[in-house]
């Protein structure tokens, strides 16, 4: 393979979002709330949410508000109505402090020296920002549904990153823990690296598959991604 | 002032395009061409062709682009019609290899500490990835022109810059070498700074003013703004 570019999910592949969702809805709401059944139940409104976009129910809403209008609705949901408006607005910034998985931010440095590293995320691009200023992570660029007006897995996300990067698309290496994101990114001519995050969703869901059959390579962790595409860089 | 985020002008106030641009004329046409009347000639044909997408004259078009066609206009001129392809399209690459000026890098990293840096240039997303990587600098965002389909000074570039960081227009300072893009981002409340680059177009030119009287901040190099902005990191 020929890669310039390596673009990344992020939610999942890169950062741990239950852990981090459910650190902060402990420390904002206290024991009332089950922190990690929260986290849980605003992920599974993750997908229904942005769909409601893509079927073009809603205009362009980024990421920070549909996370909002979720929040909203499971604080009612998990019996706790009355939170104020400055904790829901600090909890929906839970998900702008994740932390990345621990091999993330040392193997995006290797990859870096010798590859065009970029987001290609769901996430608003000032989440992404703080994610990586969190994290430690360097982007090259931070690309992001929100410059497209489409959410993953639509093709405008994956050819408007193409066309950004300005290179073609069988030198862009889409990578994520999801395989529907890489499915649709090779449909738009991408090379795939799968990523097996067996803790994304926590101890009590069903693990994902630990290699994508379809992608041009399934790797454990970034460290065997960087192995593979830069092993000279290794250590 | 309350400072959250500063978004840089690049050509001639962060990297020396005349100088970079002349270099690599030289290298690739050798001395049949004066490369330095080449570097301000190309640069006049910038603003002209920005203009014809600005009022509409030419669908939505990258810089690179306007880039090569103004150099085939150029070389016409210039009495070289006989270039090759390949030497055509590296010399548009110039643009992508432009040197920082010697105070940005080190200053930009103090900046970072604790500002959200990023772009906000008429450059092509994967034209400023280079740049930023050819300079040893790191962005939190590579916002550009491209992004938005208008060039500055249209007020869709400030105000989609201000969209995406996420905050008020009046913590996000624009920095730039020219007082038109600063006129037109404090038009969308923005604060400015104004950066003195008395070399960006040669010995020959008429030098820009020394200040800013309209800018917040009038400095003489990012040093100076990083010591006003953050005294603290000094050094």
């Amino acid at each position: 393979m020929d890669i310039g570019a390596l673009v990344f999910d992020v939610f999942g592949t890169l950062v741990d979002w239950r852990s981090g969702v459910a650190r902060d809805a402990r420390g904002l709401l206290g024991p009332a709330v089950d922190s990690e059944a929260l986290a849980d139940a605003w992920r599974q409104k993750y997908v229904p949410s942005m769909e409601r976009v893509r079927r073009g129910e809603l205009p362009w809403t980024a990421l920070d508000e549909l996370h909002r209008t979720s929040l909203d609705e499971l604080l009612d949901e998990f019996g706790v109505p009355d939170v104020d408006e400055p904790t829901r607005a600090a909890l929906v910034l839970a998900w702008h402090r994740l932390d990345p998985w621990p091999d993330v931010p040392a193997a995006l440095a290797r990859l870096r020296r010798r590859h065009v590293l970029a987001t290609l995320s769901n996430g608003n691009v000032s989440l992404l920002v703080d994610l990586a200023r969190h994290g430690g992570i360097g982007w090259d660029a931070v690309l992001s549904a929100e410059l497209f007006g489409h959410y993953k897995p639509d093709p405008e996300v994956y050819d408007g990153a193409v066309r950004l990067l300005g290179m073609a698309p069988g030198r862009v290496l889409m990578v994520a823990a999801h395989v529907e994101d890489l499915a649709a990114a090779r449909k738009r001519g991408l090379r795939t690296a799968y990523v097996h995050r067996p803790h994304e969703r926590g101890p009590a869901a069903s693990p994902p598959p630990a290699t994508d059959p379809e992608a041009d390579l399934s790797v454990s962790s970034l460290t065997e991604l960087a192995d593979a595409l830069s092993p000279e860089d290794a250590g």
